[in-house]
């Protein structure tokens, strides 16, 4: 077992897991190139399913050498369900896990030490964007609600249900579209719709970006931190030696003092 | 008195109102499912009018307790406008107000400590963006003006009065179809209108940026300004030890002086 | 004389002329409301007609005050050249100077001391900006140079000359309509267009990026070396007199010595 | 071979380049009018080949100076390229080429110091962003294979293959008609397409946000970290200073202290 683990765990084993993942991109990509498929569409496919065969392998070997510590480590479950999709039977409503097996392909992302760094980053941005994203979430609902039953009946295809008003909402927060495609038509039935989609925008672009500029903050935060408790430490290492320089004197004068007295 | 505001200020007093926000956004939402209302359409109806009753009864004895201090949290003035909206004869043409019931869900934003403290922040972000916002809505009158003057004769639809402009600005200004929807028409008829359209795109645009940088700024001022102040206070108080070592060792010093004279 | 300057400089002036700046922009707002125009149309050409005469008194009087240093404040300047405008004959080919009236609102700017300040640092954050827009300048004459080259045949136009291709570029850069409208059905005549437009959307889009980038750090710099600054001259007042009483000390010492010495 | 060194190293000879420059972007635009080009054809022509010839003389000295050390510059490797386009036959296939003579005109950045400095600024900021665009490469290849095989068959316009997926997702990323042109209408075919686009949208502009903020917070620590350690000399040399004087008055003290022994 010991054995095992030292191999799962040397350089040259997540090396060539690193190639196969790419040889795996390459033919997940070939497989959408209709003369790729005509000429070497069985390859392609033995390929696939033995890539699929050598992680199976890779994952239960992992799972007999690290068994329950297997699921400590995210980007293990991550890979855990990346393969798993793929063994699901991809028939009937199922058959769009077949376009799904190409994110097996982001396992390259917990190969790759500075993508893992670089997406690390991004989800430890996430926890502190909670209550933005929760005040989103419930602007959006609110928007929905008022869309739906103010614009639901003359304007079904966008905001027939509360889904679709959201989709419409969201596509007028990025701002695609929203005047002419969406805003100018629903005024042109309900001439006062801008008082509902003017401050919607204002409202959602000014929270989106009071999200970003609290990622930045932050970011400038941590990084200055690290930098200023640095600063701190030296200069407080250096008005300790003054102080106990100080201190010395002090005691050597008090010394003499006491000298001074007793003669 | 003092039993009711106990209550009213107890932590289970502040959860089931929470809940039963949360109840009627779900029940206003199913309001705009048609096979919901279908089907109990009567029970929805009567859970909106018993929640809004507990609501005004909450917020009547809110009154009683606070008295006038009731109007002094602005979070207790929203949910008094939003509860009152509620209560208002939604016929004819009030009938829009129906659909403002669902603010009532924004409650929510009053009762969840996050949340209420990202709206206020939103809201501290606001002051300090005035002397902009009133620049920018000078820009927009200006520019509003003159498009009417300008275009307004041509292209009545977009241009035809000063609020038919600041809308079609506004729509510019987020860039949504700005060029192929609004100039190139426009150009079509008045080819210099480019030299109009293109600087105000400029122009709002460097305006709105700076509109987000001083809010930047700020708030990373803020953060700064706190950890600076902590900073000083440390290196002020360790400078302050060592000055009191000195004074000590001078005034022990002269005290031997003293002493030496003497003797 | 000076009795003139006092009162042109008195807050009460001031006052007056801001006040009859607004009560301008009303009435050029109103001049655009077909119903209004009927009604008052000549009361408001006149009182157009009576503001402009006094901010020609205003302005002839504050020469006559300044004399040659009534152009050495930009704000001045830029009120006689918004006033001047006025004076020009409104026929003919100049007929669109008419619309440009309302911009004698824009002296609000210069009256309101709140607007001055927001518009003195846009504009202070220009220079800085110097360099990067020569670049883009550079940039968008090469690609327009080279859009009409190879695209103007077959489509003139978007492409058909210099400045036709480069309002189509700022266009593209803006991302409006880019691909659906303009470069989707150049691909469709040129397959490799998108080689040419993707590289200038990343391109302009990462200059301005970093145009943006620059006004935020010397936005955040120049506030931080303020702050810093005055950080700096506490602790080096902090530290001047702990060393002046370590040297006091020293002095005492040192007289203790000799005195030792003497005796 | 040293006179030629100085030659071209001097401010003279750059200016005269710089100047030659300017004239050859102004004839290359002049190429474009159609009028020009009937009256003063052949002198444009001619212009344009003077220049060529001026600008290979140059470079052939530069390299005949400089040997090997040539190629050391990448402003002069630039250089090399822009001039070396002009060198190659532009007929056939490869008239496109012909086209590539105004990025000669680029080379007013290697010539312009401020453009010089932000360029290398803005190339400077690159291999910070490796990791991210590598990520969002990444990302791309996924989608776009997934794109490809969900929508392929359905949409061969926009998805029809790998390299069509990516140009169009680049389309959504810049949100450029990315609901009304293409997800809406996949969303007539396929209800669940907003569950693969929504997400794409949202993670590539997180991504790519994430990239701007991290050139920021580069971009201002390298700002702040000069300044601080300035400020960190000034405050090291202070303390250095009084720990001098505590030393000597030790000194001192301990000095007054033997002879008072010795006494």
């Amino acid at each position: 077992m010991q054995q095992l683990r030292s191999i799962i765990e040397s350089r040259k084993f997540e090396w060539t897991i690193t190639v196969i993942i790419v040889i795996n991109a390459v033919t997940l990509g070939l497989e959408t190139v209709p003369a790729a498929v005509a000429h070497f569409g069985g390859l392609l496919l033995f390929l696939d399913k033995l890539i699929l065969a050598i992680f199976v392998v890779e994952l239960l070997t992992k799972m007999a050498v690290y068994r329950l510590k297997f699921f400590s480590d995210p980007w293990r479950i991550f890979d855990f369900i990346v393969v798993g999709i793929a063994l699901l039977p991809a028939t009937g409503s199922l058959s769009v896990l077949r376009a799904l097996r190409i994110l097996r392909v982001l396992r390259l992302v917990s190969m790759v030490p500075s993508l893992r760094r670089v997406v690390g980053g991004l989800i430890a941005a996430l926890p502190g964007m909670g209550s933005i994203v929760l005040l989103l979430g419930l602007v959006f609902y609110v928007f929905s609600v008022m869309a739906t039953k103010l614009y639901g009946a003359a304007f079904p295809e966008w905001f027939g249900s509360i889904p679709e008003s959201a989709y419409s909402l969201f596509q007028i927060m990025t701002l695609e579209s929203w005047s002419m495609g969406i805003v100018r038509p629903v005024m042109a039935e309900y001439p006062m719709a801008w008082a509902f989609f003017v401050p919607f925008i204002v409202a959602t672009s000014f929270t989106v970006l009071n999200l970003f500029i609290g990622i930045i903050v932050s970011a400038m935060q941590s990084e200055h931190e690290a930098e200023a408790s640095a600063d701190r430490e030296a200069m407080h290492s250096e008005q300790e030696v003054i102080l106990n320089e100080i201190r010395a004197l002090r005691a050597e004068v008090r010394a003499m003092k006491a000298e001074a007295e007793k003669s």
